[in-house]
């Protein structure tokens, strides 16, 4: 049985273990003021072209989004997100238990609007509710979709306009960078308050790289980290797989490897099947009746996403970085072939 | 100007007044352990026909729902509510903010119904979500409705089959225990895990009385109000006024006056205008041509809901012990010349 | 039996229920938005000399703690307080609970000293321990002494120089007050970040009047409030309270009977037993035989503090604005002929 | 320059390295249900005698500490610790900032003991204080000492009569398992209601697993994991890491390594300067002149725990699984030479 149920089944990219291997020996010292940490920091700055951000490494995404958001809001205040937003459906309540309401809207193919913004500003006045303060999109979204640049440009200056913090979860950042129209991280660091930059879903064994833009929310951040369990005792592990990452082309190399096995597969697919929103990036998801859907798994594992009804079910495939371009062509044999 | 605006608009029933200085020179333990909360205790006990209950008085609402939910739940778990319930809209984010996450579907009539958990409950089965665990409603409802007896039975039949507990904000409790329909304070006990006799808008100067009726969310709770802030040093006061509220049937006049003053209010202007929801308890919506308002509002106080379109409001009304029927009168008459 | 347990076992001040008497039928809007409450906050900018500070009404000392200092404090900040601290001890962890850590060092005569803050400050410099932001002190203190204006600048001036927030709690306020060499109202504003005037044991039914001095502080204090359930809904009872206590000298009235009656007791006390700590405000600490106290304890109520050996036991006697003068005589006189 | 700052200066141990490396093409589930988990798990049963106790594997031990200790208390609970507890001072307030006090008395010779915890608990009896609910022992200690089997059961055994939960933090537990007096782990199960076995600091790149034996607190805990940002993502890195520790003997042979050089550091050591607490573990604290210091550290990195007067510093050295036993004879080398 081959795994497309999604990118994170294997272990780190070959390179990464690599300099793994080479540098476990050397002494360093701890929590993330290591040499390889100012490394992989280095590499992120050439990237945005500038200095002037905040870079801190942290292991994994919900723990990333719950420990910034927890940092940048006060107790009564809230964080936007649309419904399926990943921190408002799929961290067990992380973000309320470190003290703050998630208000949403229904999400548009994945992704956030400024008119769902203004409708849910216009609707908390005062202080008998929260008060919105931050703005949380993730790029690419739940659905595979993608912010353009001029849709981020717009939420930013709505944001800016309306006092908001804007934060990018970047869990699949690197499946987006490669697009045409999708912002590249610099553009990104010019238009958030915030984002990170993944590495658990992009080849990594684990970590996320948490970009802070917004001069205001820099203070303080390392004892937050401590604070919420999030500093790593061998921070260094996370300075080398971001240096492996980032100092050349390798997280681009990636994102560009799973977006063309997935357009393999979306290509083959939408022959057949009712593809479920225009995504382009490594994650598919597809409408597919139940007796193929019964063949395919005789030989691959995919994600139910939803029974639609007694005949057919929305699944999602997701493609990475270790992906078997041979599995990949079996399975668009057998699904030509049933 | 008169005011409509709620029902805690003025200060306390005068029989509560008197009471309280009646009772002001005696010196008496703090914290809730003196004879005044014992005589209320007792007075609740006779109501609910059985003595097992455990019952706290704390001081308002957002601090009852805050202090209560928190308790009861554990860190990764959540409280289902409708979308306008109270704890979801009205509190800053409390809940939240103690640490637990709101899972709502949009209201029938301003309640929960069996299908909306059942359908929340379906879309949470495992650790990647939060569990629910608590069911939340509110008698009267934020519209003014009320659960019939049969409504509140077949809920917590659905909560005991799936292990939620079910709690009831009784803020404006009195206006439907009065009703025929609607469970009374005994049957409420014996269908629900814990609910409140709401006093701040019944009449007292504040207070409401939270009574728990399920044995494993005893354990504890004092502790749990002092540590919340919610432990008022001069207990004696919240019993002074609930043994005042309902050692006779203070609690239920009141109840049937500010429902009849509602009622008169109700008659009248439904001749005119289209009532928004069919309610028959103390609040009152209705939608109102702008000129109209207009003429109202010279000499009344109302409070706007939403702007339906250029030309309507829909505004609410409120009665209480306090309502002065002859600006009763005096509305309806100025209603029907206008 | 009298008791002389604490300052809160009677209702009101008479002129405090009168007050709440004649206002009880007007109507007012909620939430601290009303009349009274302007008034009351007159009243003390009058007091102040300015009315640059925020004032904000709560009804206890518990909640007005956790719901300033988690207002104040980031997640991994923490407050500063000596070890007998009633946050530290008599709150049931609400500050933690709210999510910060007190930092403690054994009290100086009930008092935080300028060297305490230095230590833990020297102690605290890094991010793997909390980072100190806050230091809380008590007028008076948990033994009933109190700082002179001298010790309050210090510590303030230190406060200053080293970034901390100083707040002072001050439920018995009106007992240090009213003495010569301890900070007036006007001196205290000048001297902290914050503070506030106890009401709930200064003659009023329940209420704290939160002083928020320093601008930063100020922002989102009442989206805070109503976060931590400490917004009360008919708010006019606690402008109605303060007004009444402030608007002349009422409150410096009953500090100086509170006192005048403590004194009287310590007077006689001290010709027979050895008095703990130098007190001079409306609380009494005294190590008393056991065999004496046996007597004692046949007509009156104290505070067990402490077994000092088999035969003799550290008590507490407290006065207040309600102090029966003839059962002081009698205490008096009791001691006398044992 | 070689460091002996501490056990966590370098990656992993070449024997986890390369289990690492064989297992990083297979696919496997997320989250910690995989085959490597399920592997760990049994070597961990199997050395208990029993497969009675929940295992969970974590990122850190902070992050360990937090998850579980908020796990197990309501709002209102404390865990008890000594003043030097890790939780206590090296944690940045991440228990406080879950919700809960920790409650301390000052620690002899780093331990915990019956009579500490005997105090706090005269000390909390009503709800006027937190309630204490949970003792916290770290095995090694703060200062590199440990737990005998004795002294762990009279704790054990006094908890069981209070209604105390015993958790152990054992970052550096390998490290006592080898001696003869201290409890094995088969024996620390049994006197425990929960304890971790560290791997960060035991030859792991990360990795503490949580052993659960009190079958009150296993529910729900995979939950909670997510919802503190602790459930990673490859789930499996820590299964690979803790079946490679304790399929065999890896686990105790690192510890026996590291004590014999501790113990040759010790030796050499103590021939020239007082050590301070009998300490028999991987950590030495010992007390030096600063003449001798500054030759020590021309070669070698020490920790400086605390400037003992104008001329002598208390260090701390930390040896561990990586320690080049070369340099161990070269600093002996040297200190024999000064």
């Amino acid at each position: 049985m081959y795994s497309f149920l999604n990118d994170y089944s294997e272990g780190a990219h070959p390179k990464i273990m690599e300099a793994l291997m080479e540098t476990n020996d050397a002494q360093s010292v701890g929590y993330g003021m290591d040499e390889y940490c100012r490394l992989a920091c280095d590499a992120i700055y050439k990237r945005l072209g500038t200095m002037a951000p905040d870079v801190h490494f942290l292991v994994g995404g919900t723990q990333t989004n719950l420990t910034f958001i927890s940092h940048c809001l006060k107790d009564y205040q809230a964080v936007i997100a649309c419904d399926d937003g990943h921190i408002n459906v799929h961290e067990t309540g992380a973000v309320e238990s470190s003290g703050h309401k998630i208000l949403t809207k229904e999400h548009q193919y994945g992704k956030v609007t400024v008119e769902m913004i203004e409708d849910i500003m216009k609707n908390h006045e005062d202080e008998h509710k929260v008060q919105p303060k931050m703005v949380y999109i993730s790029q690419t979204t739940e659905w595979g979709t993608y912010y353009t640049l001029s849709q981020l440009e717009d939420i930013y200056a709505y944001c800016q306009e309306n006092d908001l913090y804007l934060f990018m979860d970047g869990a699949r950042l690197g499946s987006s960078t490669v697009l045409e129209d999708a912002p590249s991280m610099k553009q990104i660091a010019q238009n958030v308050d915030a984002f990170y930059i993944g590495g658990t879903k992009m080849g990594a064994l684990f970590g996320e790289a948490l970009v802070i833009c917004n001069d205001d929310l820099k203070d303080g951040f390392r004892y937050q980290l401590k604070n919420k369990g999030a500093m790593l005792a061998k921070g260094r592990l996370l300075g080398v797989q971001f240096y492996t990452l980032l100092e050349n082309d390798l997280y681009e190399e990636i994102g560009i490897y799973e977006n063309r096995m997935a357009d393999k597969l979306r290509t083959a697919l939408k022959e057949k099947y009712p593809l479920y929103l225009p995504s382009s990036t490594n994650q598919i998801f597809v409408d597919i009746p139940n007796n193929d859907l019964k063949e395919i798994e005789k030989e691959f594992m995919v994600t139910h996403m939803k029974t639609l009804d007694k005949t057919r079910t929305r699944i999602r495939m997701v493609t990475s970085w270790a992906t078997d371009e041979k599995q990949v062509d079996r399975f668009i044999e057998l699904i030509n072939s049933i």
